[in-house]
């Protein structure tokens, strides 16, 4: 791993990015934690829209961890932002747009071709970057695993035993094959549902609730659109982080 | 309204027993609130098993309550603990059980016959209770409800203008008429679901939160049996009350 940019002060949170190989990714850390003892680290998920455009969110999510104590980290999804196209994902995504344009439901082979490619290559990335990230001298553990991609945070959170805790965000298409690891998943999580959430099924999400495994998992659904979640709903999530990483 | 009882000091609350008529009741107010403004008030909705077996679990989210500022309050449901039977919902109840034991499902009719008298009398109640505790020097406003019978809280939503927010617990049948009023109901909601609440059925509960017209609402669906919710669900319905009563 090797640190790109010079420290970047923003409110209570210092921001680096990183390349780790070919893959760009952040880290945030708090300015208390340089000074003090190893905080827990909260990865950070996000849709494959690439690190640039969802800089912002993903910076006020950084903000509210650091302000409860832990690090943040990101990184560059497999075919988006700045990596190399991929040519089998954008033809995913392409007979995607076809399916919903043309208003046809979107069979099960379209969304396995869109996901399951993006979760088989993007999980062990995650991992490598916890490789990199956990030896440095601010960030200890535990680690929590935040936001979507959520077919990846399911496979995160049933393969990779650092992560102790995760919040997942119901907002994208889940292969059945991904709902049978969920059944296996036994870490608490806290999955977030925007209710009306036009880029999304909320029976696939409901039924994907219902599969997980976990003794302590909680839905929390609110209002809006998929980029509408409340500030109450990030709040609630916090504080699950906080009952679980500390 | 009369006290009934001697002012009992329980951790930060005073509890006071009343009769409002022939209705007993309870009012809990936190200590400090005699010593300063008035504070608003939670009416604490529950089943109709009787105050005095339902003591226990409504002074403890009385105590939460005080602990947040808010004064609480309660009465006794018609037909239930020390009030005087009524046949017709002894019936209605018998012919409930009787359908749950043969493993029939349960018609519209029986939840009907079990539910809507129940509504009918007990709302004017609680907003008789309402007229009797608002001139109370230690009790302002605004007003919130909290907890089941849900029909009585989706009604009280719709028809009382002073009760500016309600946490609903979603834990008993609910009349397809009740369903139709939800729709109308337009203050901030927090709905509790336990998910696998064995006298509950999952899917009227998500229709029910479906109907609510309320731009703010929240679903926090956790684990665990009708008694079994986790203390943190707790927490996040005192910080519904924290956002909309203060």
């Amino acid at each position: 791993m090797h640190f790109t940019s010079e420290p970047r002060l923003d409110g209570g949170v210092i921001e680096r990015e990183f390349t780790l190989g070919e893959i760009p990714g952040i880290l945030w850390t708090p300015v208390s934690a340089s000074a003090s003892a190893p905080v827990p680290l909260i990865l950070l998920g996000h849709p494959p829209l690439g690190l640039r455009k969802m800089h912002p969110r993903l910076a006020g999510r950084a903000r509210q961890a650091a302000a409860d104590g832990f690090a943040a980290a990101t990184i560059e999804l497999p075919g988006s932002g700045e990596r190399p196209r991929w040519a089998a994902l954008d033809q995913a995504r392409a007979d995607l747009r076809r399916a919903m344009e043309a208003g046809e439901p979107v069979g099960d082979d379209i969304i396995d071709a869109l996901v399951l490619p993006l979760v088989d290559k993007a999980v062990p990335e995650w991992q490598a970057a916890l490789d990199a990230l956990l030896p440095l001298p601010e960030i200890g553990g535990p680690v929590g695993y935040s936001g979507g991609v959520i077919s990846i945070g399911v496979r995160l959170a049933l393969v990779e035993p650092r992560i102790v805790a995760a919040a997942l965000f119901a907002g994208s298409f889940v292969p059945r094959a991904i709902l049978e690891e969920a059944r296996q998943v036994t870490i608490p999580l806290h999955v977030l549902l925007q209710w009306d959430d036009e880029g999304n099924n909320r029976q696939a999400a409901l039924d994907l609730f219902d599969a997980f495994g976990s003794e302590e998992k909680s839905l929390h659904a609110n209002m809006g659109g998929h980029t509408g979640v409340p500030q109450f709903a990030g709040d609630a999530a916090a504080q699950f982080f906080t009952r679980h990483l500390t």
